[in-house]
C-alpha cells in the first residue's frame, strides 16, 4: 500500500493506467530478445566500429536504464543485480557518473550474454512489482514511458549495428533467418506536387510522450515549393551513379566531395561492389530496383537532389508532407 | 597401401615413427583445446589490439595449418571442411595466398565456436587416417612436426592474448579458474658467475626440429664477463621503481625514453597501479615479491641492469649460461 | 580600340566606372602589402597548421586569381610571369585544375618573397593596361570586383594567419610593430532590448556586390525576443571561466564537451595562461578587460550563453539587429 | 693569463695546439655559412618533416653548442648573445634543460637568419679569445674538439634536410648552384673477393677523437666470407627492379615488406618517377647508371642482396674491408 492515499476514483484511473503500461512494457522488453532471436552468443559481443555497440551491451544497457532511473531511486528494498553493473553499462550519460569507454565496449567478453538474459529477468520482475505497487509515484509513469521509448531506440541500434556487424564477415550471415524478402512492387511515376507556403507550427504539440529534441513547439516559415510524390528509388539513384555522379564535383557540398574522396565512396553503403546485390538484415539479396534507395549519407542525398535539379526538402517542408 | 612400397624393416621403422607421432599430434591437440575450458563462447571471439587474435582464430589457424599444408596435398580425397575457411585463416603466410586482414579477426562473430570445433574434430580424423595410410610420404613426418610445434606456439600465444584480454575487463575474470598460486618461496642471494670468454657455437645443432631462426649454427664470440645466478625479482624490480627508475632519463636508452613518455610506462604490464597485486592467468593476486619480475620490455629490463649498474646478457652468453 | 564600339555616352559612363575601379584596385592591392610591411622573408613561408596559408601564398594566390579569371581569358597577348605559379597558387578551385596540396603550402621555400613581388608588379601592369582599354568587355567589372573582394577576405586571412603563427613563437613578435593598443573604455551597462518578431527578408538585396551565400534573399520567421545591447566583455567571459563554466558538462553541446576535453580547453585561445595577458597583432598585450571577448569557438559562446541564462540570436535576428 | 700558471715548455706545448685548433675552428665555422651560399632567407626556415630541422636551426643549434658547453662555464665575464636562445637551440639534451619540441622547429620565423649570422660572429669572436687565453683549461681542448665534430655533424644534416626540402619544391631549386656533375666513369667489373675469418678488434683504438658509440673497442669473429669489390652501382639496382623486386613478398625482411606496402615504395628515394633523373644537391640530373646507388633504406640494401644471392656485411666484416 501507498504511503499517500490517494482519492478512490484517482487511484483506479492510475491502477489502469499502470495496467496498461505494464502490457506494453513486457511487450516491448520481449521485442527486444526476439530481434535477437537468431544471434548466437559470439554474435552479442562484437563491436564493429566505435560508433556502434555490441547487442549485448544494447540488451544491458536498456535494462540499466530501468534499474537505475526507475527501480533503484523509487522500489523500496530493491537490490541491484550486480554492483559492477552500473560502470559498465552506463553510456553517455555524463550526469549518472563514469562509465566504461564507449570505443572500448567490444572488449568485454563479460558478462556472459546469459548472465545478461539473466539481468534482464531480475529487473523485469522488479518493474512488475513496482508497476503494481507503486504507480502512484509521480515519477513511475513518465519514467517508465521514458524508458521503454528508450528501449525501442535500442532496438533499431540493435538492428543497424548488428547489420553493419554481419556486413563485415565474408560469410555474410543474416541476422534474421526468416525475414522474408518484400514483395517486388513497381513504383509509381514521380510526380511534383506543388505546395503553398506559410508559416506552420513544427515540434512536438505536448498530447503524448515526446523527445527533448522534438521542443519547444514553434514557427516555421515554408515557401512556395513542389515536393515529390514518394521516395527516391534504388534504380533512379543508379541514374546517378552511371551519370558518374560520385566523379562529379559540381554536384557536391565542398565537405560532401571531401568525404567522397576520404572514403572512396562510390555506391550507398550496403550496395555489392557489382551493384546488383545488396546486404540486407536477411543476408545477401539481390536489388530490388523499385525499393527506396538507403543507407545515404546526407552529402550523397544532396548530391543526388543536385544532379536531379533539385533540392532536399527542410525539416519543416518534410513535416508538412 | 602407399604406391611406392618400402622395404619391410624400413616401413616397420615408419610405422613405429608415425605412431609415436599421432600419439603426440593427439596430446597436443587436446592440450589446446584443455587451455580453453574455462572459456565461454564470448571470450572466445574478441580482439583485445590488432597483434594479438581471438582464442577461435588460434583454434582455427593451427587447424588449418595442417589442412592447408598437410591433408589438401597429401590425403587423396581429402574434402576441405569449409571453402571459405582458408582466406579466413590463413595468416601471415603471404605465400599461401590472400588472407582476412589480421587487424580485423575480432569482426568475426563467425563461424562459431562450435563450428570451429567440428572443424578441428574433422581435421584430425582426416590426420589420424592419414598418419596411418600415408607415413611413408616423405613429406608427412616433417610437415606434421612443424604443425605440431606450430601448435605449440599458438597455445602460448592462446594464453598470453587471453590474459591480455581478460586483464581489461573490469570483472577481472581468470583465464583458468583452478590455476594454483605456486607457493611463495624466498629467492636465493644474487651472486654473479664470474665465466670465461671465447668463441662458441650457438644455433641449432641439427639433431631434432628446430625453426629457421634457430639456423644456421655459427661460432660466436664471448668476452670474459659475469652473470647474475638467478633471475631478477619483483622485489627488486620494486627498488628500481622506488628509486625512481621511470622518471630518470639517463638510465634509458633514447628509444626507450620515448615510449615511457609515450605511453605513460611506470610499472610493469600487469601491475595494478597501487603496485601490490597483480593480474594473472588465474586472475588477480597479491604480488609474489620473491618471484621474477615478467612482463617487462625490453627497454624496461635494459634501464633496470643500468640502474644496477650491469648490463644484458648477448644472446650469447645467454645461451652458454 | 575595343572590337565592339559602343555608343559615346555607354562608353564614357563606363570608363568612368573603370577609372574609379582602377583607383580602388591600385588602393586595395596596396594595402594588403602595407599589412606585410613589418613581415620579413622568413615570416613569409611557415604554415603554422593545416588550416592556415603562409604570408606569401596569400600575396600570390590573389594575384594569380586576377591572372587567371581575367587576365589571361581577356587581354589580348598577356604573359602569365610564370608558368608554374598556376599550379602552386590554385586553390581550392577545383574547377581551375589541379593545385600544390593545401597542407603542403608550408614546404615552398620558393618562389621567393621578392619574387611574389615581382609576380604582383606584373600583374597590376596589365591590370591597369586591361581596365584602360577592355573596360567595355562585358565580364572586366564584375570579375574585376570579384577579385578584389577576394583580395580584402585574404586581407583578413593574412592578418589571421601571421597572428597565429606569431603566437607560437616563444618570442611573440609583434605582426605589426605600431598598433597602438585603442583606449581602454568602461564598457556601458548590458541590458536586454525586446523585439517583437515577425517574417523578415534576409540575404543580398541585389545592389552592389555580394558572394554567393549571401544569396537567395529569402524570408525568415523571427520569434518575439530580447537581445543583448552589446557584445559581451572579456570580463564577463571570466566571471563563466570562475563559476567553472570549462568543468561543467551540463552547460555544453555535447560535440562541444568532447571539444573541449579533447583539446583541453580551458581559456580564450590567445589568452596567456595566467588569464592577465593575451596575444594581439600588436603583440603581448595586458588584457583590457571592457573590450569584447574574442577567438572564442562556437561551442564557447554557447556554453557561455547557457551559463547566462540566454542562448545565441540565430543569423535572422542578429542580421535584424 | 690563467690562475694556474704551467711549465713554460708546456705551456708553449698547449699554445701550439691551441693556435693550431683556433685555425681548424675558423675554417670548419665558415666551411658551415659556405654551405648555405646559396640558399636565401627563406630557405632557412622550413622544416621538411619531424626528422629534419631547418637550416637555420642547424646554423644556431651548433652556435649555442660552442656558448653552453664552452664559453658560459669557462670563459669569464662571457655574456650569452640572447637569453632565449638556449630554450629555442638546445636539442635533444635532455641533460641540459628543457628545449623546443623537436617537431616544432619549422614554425620559428623568428629569430631572423641575419640574427643568427650575428650569434654566431658573437660566439666566434668570443671562441677566439677564449682559444687565446684560457687554452691551459683542462676541458677547452676536449670540448672545442666536441664542438668541431659536432659542427661537422651538422654541416652533413644541413646538406641532408635542405635537400630533402628542394625535393619537395615543385621548382626544385638545387641547393648548391655550382655544384658540377662529377664525370661519369664506367664502373668495373665487380669481383667477390674471399676474406679468410678470424677475431679482430674493432671500435675506436683510443688514439684521436671519437664519439661515445664508437667505444668501446672490443673483440669481433669474422666468418671466412667474400666481400665484392666494390658498391652497387645504379645500373645494377635497377635490374633489380627490372626483375619486379619491389614486388617480391621472398626478397624482403617481415618489417621491410609492410614498410614497402604502407609507404609505397618502389624506386630509391630521390629517383624520378620514370626512373631516368634524379633530384641531386645540385638540382635535377640524369641518372649516372655507374655511380654508386644511394639513398637506400636498409630493407631496400637487404633484398637487393637477398635477389643478389649475397647477403649486406656486418659492421666487423665492413670494417675489416
Amino acid at each position: 500500500m501507498s504511503e499517500n492515499p490517494l482519492p478512490a476514483d484517482q487511484s483506479a484511473a492510475i491502477d489502469a493506467v499502470a495496467q496498461s503500461l505494464a502490457a506494453r512494457y513486457d511487450m516491448i522488453r520481449s521485442v527486444t530478445l526476439d530481434l535477437c532471436a537468431d544471434l548466437e552468443p559470439e554474435d552479442f559481443v562484437v563491436q564493429s566500429m566505435p560508433d556502434a555497440s555490441p547487442a549485448k551491451w544494447h540488451l544491458a544497457h536498456t535494462t540499466w536504464f530501468f534499474e537505475h532511473f526507475v527501480l533503484a531511486p523509487i522500489l523500496e528494498g530493491y537490490e541491484r543485480f550486480d554492483g559492477s553493473y552500473h560502470h559498465l553499462f552506463n553510456s553517455y550519460y555524463y550526469s549518472a557518473g563514469l562509465m566504461h569507454p564507449r570505443a572500448r565496449r567490444g572488449l568485454l567478453s563479460r558478462p556472459l550474454v546469459r548472465e545478461i538474459i539473466a539481468y534482464r529477468r531480475h529487473v523485469d520482475d522488479a518493474m512488475r512489482m513496482l508497476l503494481e505497487q507503486r504507480a502512484d509515484h509521480a515519477e513511475v509513469l513518465p519514467r517508465v514511458e521514458l524508458g521503454l521509448q528508450h528501449e525501442q531506440q535500442h532496438q533499431e541500434l540493435l538492428l543497424t549495428d548488428s547489420k553493419h556487424l554481419f556486413s563485415l564477415n565474408p560469410l555474410r550471415p543474416p541476422v534474421r533467418k526468416s525475414l522474408d524478402t518484400p514483395p517486388a512492387t513497381a513504383a509509381p511515376e514521380m510526380e511534383f506536387l506543388e505546395q503553398a507556403g506559410g508559416a506552420i507550427e513544427i515540434g512536438a504539440a505536448g498530447n503524448g510522450f515526446c523527445f527533448d529534441n522534438e521542443t519547444p513547439r514553434h514557427s516555421a516559415l515554408i515557401p512556395d515549393h513542389a515536393i515529390a510524390s514518394r521516395l527516391v528509388t534504388n534504380a533512379e539513384y543508379r541514374e546517378f551513379m552511371k551519370d558518374k555522379g560520385y566523379a562529379r564535383t559540381e554536384l557536391w557540398l565542398s565537405d560532401g566531395w571531401a568525404a567522397v574522396q576520404k572514403h572512396s565512396w562510390n555506391r550507398p553503403l550496403y550496395w555489392d561492389e557489382d551493384c546488383e546485390g545488396e546486404f540486407t538484415l536477411g543476408g545477401a539479396r539481390a536489388i530490388d530496383w523499385d525499393a527506396p534507395v538507403v543507407h545515404l549519407s546526407y552529402y550523397e542525398a544532396d548530391a543526388f537532389a543536385r544532379w536531379a535539379d533539385a533540392r532536399l526538402p527542410t525539416e519543416a517542408e518534410w513535416e508538412m508532407a
